[in-house]
This record gives structure tokens, C-alpha cells and sequence, in this order.
């Protein structure tokens, strides 16, 4: 069994940004020469998610006017996690729709994902570099 | 380590359907004849999802109430995604709150799951011909 | 390819709790005796969830709030589930949201987390004795 482990890192100049992040997970398994497996990818920070859905504007903007009405970041003060002076309650409730972790199927070296599927890493408290972790197994 | 993988297809009469598919994947792990690991069940199409729960009529309902009240289907216009001529942005959120994948152990060839477990599909968009993606790896 | 299953047992005093639990999957990747792998860390249990998130009480009220506006516990004829004489429908929607499983890499021996990562049981529906399914796959 081989094992491969990559950390991809991001600073968003915005608080919530949507980055398409899958040709990096295909480098990782290309470097990783593992052509049987699993790949996890996560999120190393609680305030962002790994997800994977469409590319296309639209749906993410529809997501992010969705995850405001589900939490909102305003007022700050609802939040009792923000009484420890942190302002980013709304992004530890926005990631949990969202969720942390994606884990896709390698097949014949390639991410084995459908048609429209990309792996996205969702900001909800930027302006910060933060990391994504990329963990293969296989053979 | 072994791997093996099974597309399962459907093609659902209604717009929503939950289809219990845990038979199924126990079916690709007898094909494989994996005795310990790991199994991934994912949607390969974003507006569908794996989730685990209880098969019983009346919690498949209280889900599906719950998650048209989340992200209601109509006015199809509330959506950017739909500006692009689709009608599914409502079943791009839907899927996110329920998942787009399960893993589950594989113990002495069997799923390892809860007495209550089982893996089922959910459909937000369906009508047409769509599929899961079945990976196993393990020994 | 090594494997190791353990399950840890809750019985919890409240019907909804959240309990940190790494410490506990860490000890289960130390039995195993797997330096770099993937351990999938789920809950049995369909009215509970394993999650990552911060071991902050402020945030865990926060979700524990944000949950019950989602998915309220009253009134119990709300939901279809209860009409099966349970009354924890409220309970199958909260952990949908929250999720049923994680998966972490293993990294030198080590869950290979973030600086703020910590894994969770919650329950929401407790007050019997419930467990979770700790999987580790490796070398």
C-alpha cells in the first residue's frame, strides 16, 4: 500500500470565496503514482469546507446568499462563539452544510468523478492562509 | 490491497425519489471479496445524494418536507443557477444538506453497519438516467 | 494492508450532548499499530453524528440552538417519524446537518488534524446506551 500527503494552502482576499481545487487533487495523485484508491481532502481549519459540486457562477452565488439565510454573519453578537472575540460564528455553523470532507475513488490514475463533479474549497472566514489537507492511499 | 468498482444506475419516475440501495453495495462487496476495509457509495451527479438513515415511510416524508422548506423548489426564478435554462437549483442545496457521499467499514465481508443502517440514494432532479459510484479497497 | 475496528460506547444523561472523542480515536489508531492510513470515525446510530469542529462551549450551544431552529423538537406531531410512537424525528433531521461520519488521515502515527480540529460524538437522542464505529485501514 502506498501513501501520499500534500497540504494546499489559500489566503482569500474576500471572508467567503468558492475555489475549484481539483486539478490540484489530481496533481497530488499524479505525484503519488497511485493508481487503485482513495483520496480524502479536507479542510485543516473549522471555519471552511471541502465540497464537490458544479462550476458555475450562478450556483455559487446561490449557495452563498443560501448559507447567509442559514447563518448569518450579522448580528455578530448572536453568536455565543463570538464572545471570545472572534466574529466567525456564522462560518463554523456556514461549513457544517457544507461539510468538511469530500473522499473520491481513484480509478486508472484519474479522480473517478461524474460529469459535472468538482472539488471545491469553500472560504467562510478568509483573508487568513489557511490549509487544505490532501491524504492518498492506495496501490 | 484489493479495489474494485461498480456503477449502480437509475433512473427515477418522480423529481424526488430515496431508493434504499444497501443491498446493492453489499452485492458489489461479495463481487470483490474484500473481507476488511472500506467501501465509498457516492452520487457521481450533483443533485443526488448518498445518505445513511432509517427506512421508514414517514421519516423519507418528514425529509423531503424538510428539505423543500430549506430550499424550496419554486419560483424556479429564485435561483441564478436556473438563468442558465435549468430548473434544479433548489437540488443543489437540497443534496448538500444530505451528502454527496457515505464510507462505510467493511468488517468480516459484511457492511459494518447500526441496526438501523441502511445506505440509501436520494434523487432532487431525477427523471433521466443517472448513477453511484461503488469503490471498495481492503484485503 | 492492516485493519482494526473498535466501538465506543455513550450513554448520556441529557437527550442531546456533544462529547469530544479524539483523544479516544487516537488510542484505537495506537492499538492498531498503522503509522499512515485513514481512520472512518461513524456513528451506529441514526439520531447521532460524529463531527469536526472546535471544543468551545460557546460554539456547541450555538449549534445546539441553530439546530433546534432547523429542525425543532416540538411539536412532536410535527413530524410523520413519531407517529411510529418515537418522538425523535427532530433528532434524524439535526444529525443529517451535522453528518453521520469523518474520515481523518493518519499520518506518522498520528490523527492528522488542524490546529483546531477535534472530533465529536453528538447525540441527539440520547439517554440510552448508543455507539460509534471507530475503522482504521493501513500500514
Amino acid at each position: 500500500m502506498k501513501s501520499h500527503r500534500k497540504e494546499l494552502w489559500f489566503e482569500t482576499r474576500s471572508r467567503r470565496e468558492y475555489i475549484n481545487i481539483t486539478h490540484k487533487v489530481q496533481e497530488a495523485i499524479d505525484e503519488a503514482g497511485v493508481s487503485e484508491g482513495l483520496v480524502l481532502v479536507n479542510a485543516m481549519h473549522i471555519t471552511a469546507s471541502v465540497y464537490i459540486n458544479d462550476d458555475e457562477s450562478g450556483l455559487i452565488q446561490d449557495y452563498d446568499d443560501w448559507l447567509e439565510q442559514l447563518a448569518p454573519h450579522e448580528p455578530v453578537s448572536h453568536y455565543r462563539h463570538n464572545r471570545t472575540g472572534e466574529d466567525n460564528g456564522d462560518a463554523h455553523l456556514k461549513r457544517q452544510i457544507m461539510g468538511r470532507q469530500v473522499v473520491v475513488a481513484i480509478t486508472s490514475s484519474r479522480l473517478d468523478l461524474g460529469p459535472w463533479e468538482q472539488i471545491f474549497y469553500a472560504e467562510f472566514d478568509g483573508r487568513r492562509r489557511k490549509r487544505v489537507l490532501v491524504k492518498i492511499i492506495g496501490e
